[in-house]
């Protein structure tokens, strides 16, 4: 055994989330090193299935719909799931309850969002900037409601803040964790700096809620949007939350103002009537076999610290790290992830110009990570469910097939 | 036996779409002429469960989501779901393959299709007209997309058409069924109406697709949206739907460019560019485990004519109107349905003072419907698995408790 299998086997035995992980359907950890078989680093794309899903799903399936049918609604809670789920991530992204709603995706929530900052922000701040570095999706629905709402659009670095915010920005829309490279941008300082200017701060939370502290309350976030099938491991497609802080939720003017945001959604009155609080997020019908899959799966939660998770995080990225470089020629793998932890989400991004065909011969072995155009591997490690074991096998694996 | 008993009887004998029912989870229809338990006449509010549904969507929870993981975006087929079970929905509403996505609730695409038809208008028709009797959140949405586009939003009845248009319309929306009622307005002589206007048509089908013909394709409609948990049964909430006529494709500008709707949406440019063809209704991530228990719920309708659905419904319904005249006090309830099967959806509406009241004691009877305030008793019939003993019973039922 090399030292690094035998660290691998120390970390892991000292792990205090390492029984977290029979809460997942992954198989039990081998104990053969030489196996390589279903190690999943891709959590930070989907997440993996919690164990106790399947007979919840059956559940909603079979009877509350099969049986109980339109009843449902009232008796068996679909009708405030979205409010409900809501909290329930809440202390996962370290917000109060009553400020988050679940439901639609992550892009008709970003839409909502930055109308929604737009319109409490005084008429001369006609000015939005997005983070030119985030996912793209976020560009292109900024680039919308700049366009309905007559606001220009600047897309900026968050390196370039605060020094390219003006008396003109209303609103700043920035990803916590970068997508391709997995840079943690500084929440804290930044929404500091943007309040400083005079503007609103808008969080995309995709990559980083369920991976380390978020601290929205904490750090006086406006508004923030995020996924729940990546680190919140909802399922394919599970519907995304919008947070909106409590002060700003009676100016919360929505562009989606759907029969569910109305104060009295089954009186069926043809004047809109926005609900008090975080309900104004919400819009049509919410889609409750997703909705309650979410549900079922953020139990996985019960009793987990967050410090314990960041912690682990760290460590993991950390050893995947030095796994790597023990494992591969210098100089063949850039690791473009900061080496800061300050700096540092839950995953690892290494660049290589033949990414792309590394990937499938990855895959092909076992260790499934993804590849992001035009020259990016990118590995996510979720400790709810990822081990030291795993990351050693992980990097070997790399090691050899990139040789 | 009552003549009604018997006359059920041989109704339901000679009915070539008795068999389906046999496709859902609502047990056999008892030949107990005093049971009235599990009628449920609320399939224009959640369809029923199709049998077969609770062990596809188990298949997707455990194996495409447990196992596959995220290679199922791929290999099971889901990242191409929602133009796949659009094209599912197509004959259900006439339509040609390739001019429906499947995603998002009806609000959120009455939004995308509203803002995308102002924007296929000359930018002099400044105004946008709504029906002023369709589910309120169209009315809200509408107001929303009148707002952000700088449009006046004029709210009439469908009977004040074409009166109503004038130069400056540059949309009509409009529901294919009153919600409260039941009237089916005339789709082709309204549609032909406003494009007379120069005006754009857009549809809500959600109280008509699954029930009769629409006809989308054959009636140069613009732009549909519609459910999918009533008629289509696709379980509750599951995702909603968008047709944008061929024609009209290259010219739709969404107000929700998500990335999934991108030409590229795997290049992860910053710049946006739009997918060809209907894809670009898209937005975010799908919801799979609800879009692909609706794919599964599409089943039911393999060998099923919509002709012969629609003669059913309108036999339920003149069926019911008769039992419901036969064994209620004359006077006590006033069908707010029109007689006429030309202006009749699929359901039957009742106005009573103390309806909330009497749907109450209705479903304590087993005669599921619903109440619409103020004074509305609805009663769905969704011809897949409503019988006409089903029918006699529940009037049976509501005479009984309306005495």
């Amino acid at each position: 055994m090399s030292d690094l299998t035998l660290l691998a086997e120390k970390l892991d035995a000292a792990d205090e989330l390492a029984p977290v992980r029979s809460r997942f359907v992954l198989g039990p950890a081998s104990d053969d090193p030489a196996d390589a078989e279903g190690i999943y680093l891709d959590g930070n794309s989907l997440g993996a299935l919690p164990a106790h899903v399947p007979d919840r799903v059956a559940d909603v399936v079979r009877r509350q719909w099969g049986e109980l049918r339109i009843r449902s609604w009232d008796e068996s809670g679909w009708w405030t799931a979205p409010e409900r789920i809501g909290d329930r991530i809440a202390p996962l992204v370290g917000a109060a309850p009553g400020q988050i709603v679940v439901g639609d995706s992550t892009s008709v929530n970003v839409f909502k969002a930055l109308v929604a900052a737009i319109r409490m922000a005084d008429d001369d701040r006609d000015e939005l900037l997005v983070d030119a570095t985030t996912f793209p999706t976020d560009g292109y629905i900024a680039e919308s409601a700049a366009r309905l709402t007559g606001r220009a659009l600047r897309a900026v670095t968050p390196t370039e803040l605060p020094g390219a915010l003006t008396g003109r920005t209303a609103a700043v829309l920035l990803n916590h964790v970068d997508y391709r490279t997995g840079r943690l941008h500084d929440l804290p300082a930044l929404t500091a700096a943007i309040h400083a200017g005079g503007a609103l701060a808008v969080w995309d939370l995709c990559h980083s809620a369920g991976a380390l502290p978020v601290g929205l309350d904490e750090h006086g976030v406006d508004l923030a949007v995020g996924c729940t099938y990546k680190y919140l491991n909802g399922g394919p497609g599970s519907p995304a939350y919008l947070y909106v802080r409590h002060e700003l939720q009676d100016r919360f003017d929505s562009p989606l103002p759907g029969w569910n945001s109305h104060a009295d959604p089954f009186g069926m009155d043809p004047s809109y009537a926005p609900a008090p609080g975080a309900l104004r997020g919400r819009v049509g019908t919410p889609d409750i076999l997703s909705m309650l899959a979410l549900e079922a799966a953020l139990e996985v939660w019960d009793g987990v610290s967050l410090a314990a998770v960041r912690a682990k995080s760290l460590a993991l990225t950390d050893f995947f790290l030095r796994c790597v470089s023990e494992y591969t020629e210098p100089g063949r793998l850039e690791c473009v992830t900061p080496e800061r932890h300050e700096e540092r989400g839950s995953q690892i991004a290494l660049r290589c110009a033949d990414a792309g065909e590394i990937m499938k011969r990855l895959i092909a072995r076992g260790v499934v990570g993804d590849f992001r155009h035009p020259d990016v591997l990118r590995f996510g490690f979720t400790p709810l469910y990822v081990g030291f074991r795993d990351v050693e096998r992980a990097a070997r694996v790399l090691g050899e097939v990139v040789a």
